[in-house]
């Protein structure tokens, strides 16, 4: 199916309809349970805001749980973003399609302990060291979705930062390891008469820029790669392996080292938050999927790139994911609902693909005249 | 009028439209116009994610430009959010409202020219500082909506950065400035023969965490404080200026620093997130508007707390704004269409205090029990 | 004894050997074996830098290992450096020393491989996890003085990255775990057929400021804390419990994230290259040494001050520190030579308790005025 | 000359003596003039602390003020150190010499202000701006070598900060800047009631790694380039264009940005320590030259190699440059005492053009197997 031959969105709805399979019937009309939505999502509910939702694709991915061609959806009010997804999965699935590889970190929620001393801040170390099995089996009380796989700890004068990382199965997991660190701190607190000072120390970190989960990680982290040819490079992307290799170095690395930006890649922001708006994942998230690295090799006239985002917090199950528009886009994905972890890990290695087109795609337009162009073309929205 | 005793959604917005006498036809039901979306926002489109809108306040603030009591949308899919801001707007109001303060910076573009060496690299420095006036005439007939203010530059090896700021009035203004700097870059070509490698060389820097942004700041940069009486601290948000105090400098300071993040505050992606989402802005920009610093102080039984948002990419013209449910948000804020670059500066102030009433909010719950409590009985998206 | 009562060099130092009841025959003469300097510490020898080495102190520390009253030697350029540690000195001292702990993470080294893509790189992960035990044993094999610990391992595109965690003992021990990485590089090649394309590949992180060193740690890491009193604050450091909060709040909390700082401190750096260079340290690891942060709390009347340096790589054998010298002022510490790995770590300890000093004199001497007289009496190295 | 021909210490001096047409009567005796030192340099002096001086070079450079072939003075007390820079210097000097050119920023101080609120802040902001040359005028008076060239200002909460970049001609400055500020804060407290809470409120930001600076620049900034042929590439480096880019991109670009480092370099850090000590600048200071980055590029078989340096704060008058031993390093370079600034620039020059060598000579030698045994052969400072 050639998404852009038809010519309404009821028409291109509906072929997509046919080609994968599935029935899309909330997100052409006004579909929201408001009775759900008002008691689970949204307080003071006076309605919704609607954002235009696109597909790209398909895109073809070689994943460790990820395979097939996929349609990605793109919630987003900007315009050109589509074209350029679209752009670039058109790239990778005529090199391929792109391989993707990811690892399971986990939600992590890091408290703060205020303690008298430096003597009682390594009691309090010795004590975590010693009866993490307690502290495990107290939180996973909380919720049999839940698992504590492990933790690490710093201090800093009378203070003592925790990250416990949490495995949440298909959940991004966010309310379920408030519930049980609230739990793993009363617990402290009864065996050791220590306070905890606040349940997120910033020391999660949660939904902000940080070396942190940049180094050490957070939800799932996924690598994506493809080798584009020659023939594509030319003829889809109208650059070269060294023209494309050129910009990556000057932007992607040289041009983030120079501005200390934690972002050393082209638009991983834009991807991550039209698939995140469109699978009803927590758009604040968005502020960790920025970040990550792109990588580029001219291999002869052929082009490696390769993208990693160590930390991309989602789910398929839970928080938005259950509001009828959203749930389809999953739906379109074939990641809805729960599957032991596997659908999240599934929507993490599709995003990264996702993002990994939308970087071949920058890369490619952003020499002298082809970026503007486009902008002037389909990104309509600023007044000129 | 008390948005809580509303009991549902079509009440709730027909009290809100009586209130702030307005009219608000297309939240409330599927309103797009595909035409517009399909043509300006978003390509390949499908249809809609639908995200539930609710509102808090009313916030009394007390801005440069934006002074009255206002509504705050919030397009959200995570419970508790329009609770805690409302919570923190009703805090902020009963303590006599926000005095917010704000700069007009200006969206920027950084592209990197490639040199050959050296010794050229100091000629194109020295071209940028003798020929500013010709370039800021020949960026300025791209649009007459738009000024070049400045610039700044810096070199290594054979790039130089440039970043130029640019006053793009009501407009968020990213597509203004790409091709301002482009047809730069084509006229730095014809007169010095230097190419411009990337429109974007990472030196703007969009959608990525960046101490450039964070140092010398993009777009709108806001300011918002307010003195929290004792009473207010005790009755409203249930905990004592020494306490809160006590949790931001171990969650906004020390944790911030323990984790190498440019986020020193509790939650302001969260609410930037929501605003963004329902006002149509860029959803990538919250990435930026994540960063930003919170303080407090005791003031005998009263807390001083304040906000400082150093990149904020926001508009009321042009992209998204535009679409019927959003640009319907805006008009609940008193901010939509353009205003010589007032609107969009009231529109920063808004969500300058709006970020306020979520840091004191979280601030005030995140001890021992509060905020696991909040998630459990509104957020209920996580599984248990 | 006072030290400022002596008159000359020669009655000071030779007051210092009666107070200390220890031996310094070489720091007041010409005193360098070069044939020794030659062959081990520098190629092309002309001769010597001589930097003037002054005293502080005594210093009462208690230490998790470093006990007692110490005179810490200060090499030195800078004017009222030595006199601010000693002011330093005498309030920790006056308030009942420094508290102070440590743990011993290790020098690392963090080569990087180059793979084919993901795939292999996911191979040489699960090689690395499988074969540790034989990793560590060829590790080991290198030196009797050298354990590898641990590892932790990321990897983005071709490229994975190892960090390799040793203990070297009394060593700062680069050379060690540079030769040991060398073996481990080489084993892993002729398992796997997968090279090392670089033995550092910055992920060490050696002698670059990094959030890698700073969140996770290298070398030793040390706390140490003292609580003023009310007198000692008034009397010795002319200020206030609250006055000195506030300069330290705005100072190290609110202006080190202004300036997207590691160095959360007033002047660690200041500290720690005065005593790696009395003590022939690499003065390089000095950028690794002025990362850290320094907390405080007013009690009362009272003020406690911490200091957290997560990355001291020092020694007490090996390198500089065999050089007469160098090895004189260890020996005025009482840590010359090696001691099971516990003489460095006790170096590590006086270190900390001799930056509180540091800290501690110049948050009290920021206020308008006092700085600049200090700089203008003492320090008149700058032409005026 | 070739200086490994030289058997002794004193005849390699002498050697040297005779080629640079100097006399070096101080660094091969104990030289110190105590009274001096102790009454400008150190405090509490019992002697001297002895660091080894070694050459490297003759290292050719064509700066835009430093000319000529000079021999780099380096203390050190690590093995291999002065033989890298010279297999550097070597490498450079055969490819026809470095390509050297810098920029005076200046001297910073960064003081902070404390007052009412955000209402206070702005009319704090405003009177800067409306009363720069007045300040200016107050801050020159405080010494005729000192120039108040800009500010630049940034507020949070009740906190003002400002950036005041001086020129301070050929000394380093620091004292200088801090005993103007005070007189620049005196004269704000007089005219504005409002009271500066710390002359130094790390904005400025000093011996602290920072974006601030990294970003805003301090000091000097510079930036060496070479083009290395492939004869010298192999001859001399044993390595070839591509091997050592490889090596490049790995550690510096990608291998940083994985570590969160401030410094995309090789080790500027070890070059930087040792010139500075030899040369009397503050050891402290080297956090700051750390910081940095280096870029490669293939051309065809040749290499193009360069640094950037974006803040050196180097002096040739005041501090340590007065001491025997450390002026005669300066001598040796040509650049002792002050020459209207330009000698500091030059000196810098010297400095970036050194460490492009160790950059060169480093980044060759980290493939498997060389750098390890090269620390096996010179450094043995390690105990194995």
């Amino acid at each position: 199916m050639n998404l852009r031959d038809q010519k309404t969105v009821d028409q291109r709805r509906k072929a997509l309809e046919d080609t994968v399979k599935i029935k899309l019937p909330n997100i052409g009309k006004f579909s929201l349970d408001e009775k759900v939505a008002s008691s689970r999502n949204c307080e003071n509910m006076i309605g919704v805001a609607q954002i235009p939702m696109g597909v790209a694709g398909p895109l073809k991915i070689s994943g460790s749980l990820a395979k097939g061609d996929f349609y990605i959806p793109l919630a987003t009010t900007e315009g050109a973003l589509v074209a350029s997804v679209s752009r670039g999965s058109k790239a990778i699935t005529e090199s391929g399609g792109a391989d993707v590889d990811s690892h399971r970190i986990g939600a992590t929620r890091g408290p703060v302990f205020k303690v008298k001393n430096l003597k009682e801040n390594r009691q309090l170390y010795v004590y975590l060291k010693e009866h993490f099995e307690e502290i495990k089996s107290v939180a996973e009380k909380t919720s049999h979705h839940l698992t504590l796989k492990k933790y690490s700890t710093s201090a800093v004068g009378k203070y003592r930062y925790v990250r416990f990382v949490f495995d949440t199965q298909d959940a991004m997991g966010l309310n379920m390891v408030t519930i049980a660190t609230d739990a793993i701190a009363s617990y402290i607190k009864e065996k050791t008469g220590i306070s905890c000072l606040a349940l997120s120390g910033n020391f999660c970190v949660d939904k902000k820029p940080s070396w942190q989960n940049l180094i050490n990680n957070r939800g799932i982290k996924v690598w994506a790669e493809v080798v584009l040819t020659k023939k594509v490079l030319s003829e889809i992307l109208k650059t070269s392996a060294q023209k494309a290799y050129d910009v990556w170095l000057a932007k992607c690395m040289l041009g983030s080292a120079m501005s200390g930006s934690m972002g050393f890649n082209a638009q991983f922001a834009n991807v991550v938050a039209a698939i995140f708006i469109a699978t009803g994942q927590d758009a604040a998230h968005v502020v960790e999927g920025s970040m990550g690295i792109t990588t580029a090799e001219v291999i002869k006239d052929d082009l490696y790139v390769s993208v990693y985002l160590p930390d991309l917090m989602v789910g398929t199950v839970g928080g938005g994911t259950g509001l009828a528009t959203q749930n389809e886009a999953l739906t379109l994905l074939g990641v809805a609902g729960g599957d032991n972890g596997k659908n999240a890990q599934r929507l993490a290695e599709i995003t990264a693909a996702a993002v990994l087109a939308g970087e071949i795609s920058l890369l490619s337009s952003l020499e002298e005249g082809t970026l503007a162009k486009a902008h002037q073309e389909l990104g309509r929205g600023g007044r000129r």
